[in-house]
């Protein structure tokens, strides 16, 4: 085992009893990288040299301090493309932001800038978070498939071990579904409990900022970095608990793979003496895929308007037709789909009162799908993430073609404290090797 | 008459019909600044020769144009010091951020400079728009008293015809309340209608960018470079209209002659052939003040976190608190903050049907306050703003110190086209004479 083959929790543990230095971890990254990254192009931006002075700065100060200030000390990370770093480029992947090198950190970053980290590099991501150009990034166990979106890059990274943890984003399902695909956690917290300054915004009502990991305990070291409300690091996994097994509203967009997996799932955690109840989402619930189109067409219009004036038809057509064409919508709808997002959370959460304590779901509709010209469909996160609740992504089984695929859990919004207990009693249930 | 007491759509028509230029018009504000702002401290950063260059590209592109290539061309526009510029330094009035220099424009400086705008400098701000450091800026009225804030710079600068538009910002009543004070006009858009990236974010679900001028025609001339739903900028007046006249929850936190404004102006609207109703708004609206401030301070906690973690005590107690202190908002009542806002939106739509066109309240609780220690109270404007619903101030009279008081008037969200034209109709009737 390399030191880049253990998770962040793991290599937190290791940096704290001095068997491990973040130097010694981030070369063993960078080697990974090297040695992986032709083929997987997760990368979009890799300073190695800075990366290692960065790690000697962190043992540095972890010597003098007699230990890690936090846990995330020394801890290499990878931040999405279209997050700011000081230092290195923010190209959002657009053929417009090629030399644009920020002078200061997004937020997020600065918060674990803050905690230790160190800034690893930046990772390849669909253009602005949201259409135009795929990224580059191939499936790491399948170079035929694509990793997901937007998130790509960092999904693709945490997945094959470049890195421990990663930046993601989601507005639709750019955050859960590649972990599915790629066989890691993911945790998108409860809308709006990130910053999201220095990062590029799409429709602000979504956007929100998530982490990928390759443990619970890694994306809740995450959570607990940026203070979510109630989290404790260290606290122990659920002893009772009630999952809620769900279909959601789109299960005829599911391969049956998936619903098979859902179902299989159920009775591994019966047999292990957790309570399985089959719970159904309300009838309107499956109008919530065309809000959340409202919602995020709605204010992606504002958000490409500076592009659109600068660029004019230079713009990819998936960026105009926000502005001036197709995707343009009305007052009426856009009321309505608020209003609708907002009983649906209602709704939602009512279901957790006297029922299970998470709701399970797929996280994607099956397999990360064949080529790279479609990063799959995002129906299982986009209403999902139009209600905020906390969703927490757990590889689950292996499908028909040898990929991965996985479960979210879901918690009533501000509840990460929950999901996390949920997802450290669950996981080892799910995925008791590892997919 | 000077060019710098031109509102800025007359000194648009000017530029359009050639008798003005983007330069003369500049270096006459310029001229009045320098002889105002020694005592009105409007201005956080200026840079007279920048602007004098960017007038004369301006005019020149005019001139090879054959015309103005939007109303906006040539028009010199003032920046709250929370929004980036690029090259200017973005201080957010705090000590942290003296040398901070942006090196790209804020999505919302983006688009007017595409209209051919000239971006003179920088208003001065309280602290992170949110507490701590007031401005410096006085009221150009009477010095002994606040401008209102937190766009306390814009609102003055607007007010004493520095410059004929400013943006401002609004996460309570930092937008309309200060308009208020100066005798202006300010159009605060629907929520999420204006791209927010570039400017300092303090709570997402409330923070509104908005456009101070002197006349309904200078903020509809913003409201269309922004291409808000339906807004045509040559729309004329409503020619029937409804006016629901409403105090509000909080009419016992107005000064007496507030009231009696309100009364008068529905007065005056009556005898101009308005149909003026009363109307009150529903019994659980007393509780949306608490709910904004829950809002407010649940997200300022994750917004405050990064400057919490670089600076420690160092920061403002106002900041360190939403963090750590006694304004933490508790999971639960965050929940119910966003769900009781949610009622209150649809609530307060319901107003409208087959009710008035709009709605009108005071815009602030009396007249600007003595002093620089208070900027004044929001009460007025946070349970509007945390509905989404877009406000326009407008002059509506002198108060028993002399300063103006003003209404705002309502519409549903994304219904900028009926606020404006309603606008058109009330405004001559209710500042005749520009206070």
């Amino acid at each position: 085992m390399e030191p880049y083959d253990l998770s962040a929790a793991e290599a937190s543990a290791a940096i704290a009893d001095g068997s491990l230095t973040s130097e010694t971890l981030v070369r063993s990254c960078l080697s990974r990288i090297a040695a992986r990254d032709p083929v997987v192009k997760a990368w979009s931006y890799l300073d190695a040299r800075q990366a290692i002075a960065d790690a000697r700065e962190c043992d540095k100060e972890i010597a003098t301090h007699g230990g890690p200030k936090t846990p995330l000390h020394g801890i290499p990370i990878g931040v999405k493309d279209i997050i700011d770093v000081e230092g290195m480029p923010t190209t959002f992947n657009s053929v417009f932001y090629q030399d644009h090198v920020p002078s200061r950190d997004a937020e997020c970053v600065r918060v674990v800038r803050a905690c230790g980290a160190v800034i690893l590099g930046k990772t390849d991501t669909v253009e602005f978070a949201s259409g135009g150009r795929k990224a580059l990034t191939t499936h790491p166990m399948n170079t035929g498939h694509s990793p997901g979106g937007s998130s790509s890059g960092s999904a693709a990274a945490v997945g094959d071990h470049h890195v421990p943890v990663a930046f993601g984003t989601q507005t639709a399902g750019s955050l859960i579904r590649p972990a599915s695909y790629n066989g890691i956690y993911a945790l998108k917290p409860t809308h709006a409990s990130v910053a999201w300054p220095g990062a590029g915004q799409y429709a602000p009502s979504l956007d929100t900022i998530g982490w990928y990991g390759r443990s619970v305990d890694d994306v809740a070291m995450m959570a607990a970095a940026y203070r979510l409300r109630g989290v404790d690091q260290a606290a122990p996994a659920a002893q009772t608990l009630t999952v809620g097994l769900c279909k959601t509203p789109y299960a005829d967009r599911c391969e049956p793979a998936t619903l098979e997996m859902l179902e299989s799932a159920g009775k591994r955690l019966a047999a292990a003496g957790i309570t399985v109840t089959e719970v159904e989402m309300p009838d309107g619930f499956v109008e919530l895929s065309e809000m959340h189109r409202r919602v995020m067409f709605g204010e992606g219009m504002s958000h490409f308007l500076a592009e659109y004036l600068e660029q004019g038809e230079a713009l990819s057509p998936d960026f105009v037709s926000r502005v001036v064409g197709g995707d343009v919508i009305p007052a009426e709808a856009l009321r309505e789909a608020y209003d609708a997002a907002a009983a649906g959370r209602r709704s939602l959460e009512a279901m957790f009162d006297g029922g299970p304590d998470v709701i399970m779901c797929p996280s994607a509709t099956g397999e990360a799908p064949k080529g790279l010209t479609s990063t799959g469909d995002y129906v299982m996160n986009a209403f999902l993430t139009l209600l905020h609740v906390p969703l927490l992504a757990i590889p689950a089984a292996s499908g028909p073609s040898g990929l991965p695929i996985g479960v979210q859990i879901v918690a009533p919004r501000f509840d990460e404290p929950r999901l996390i207990a949920a997802a450290r009693r669950l996981a080892p249930l799910l995925a008791p090797d590892r997919i």
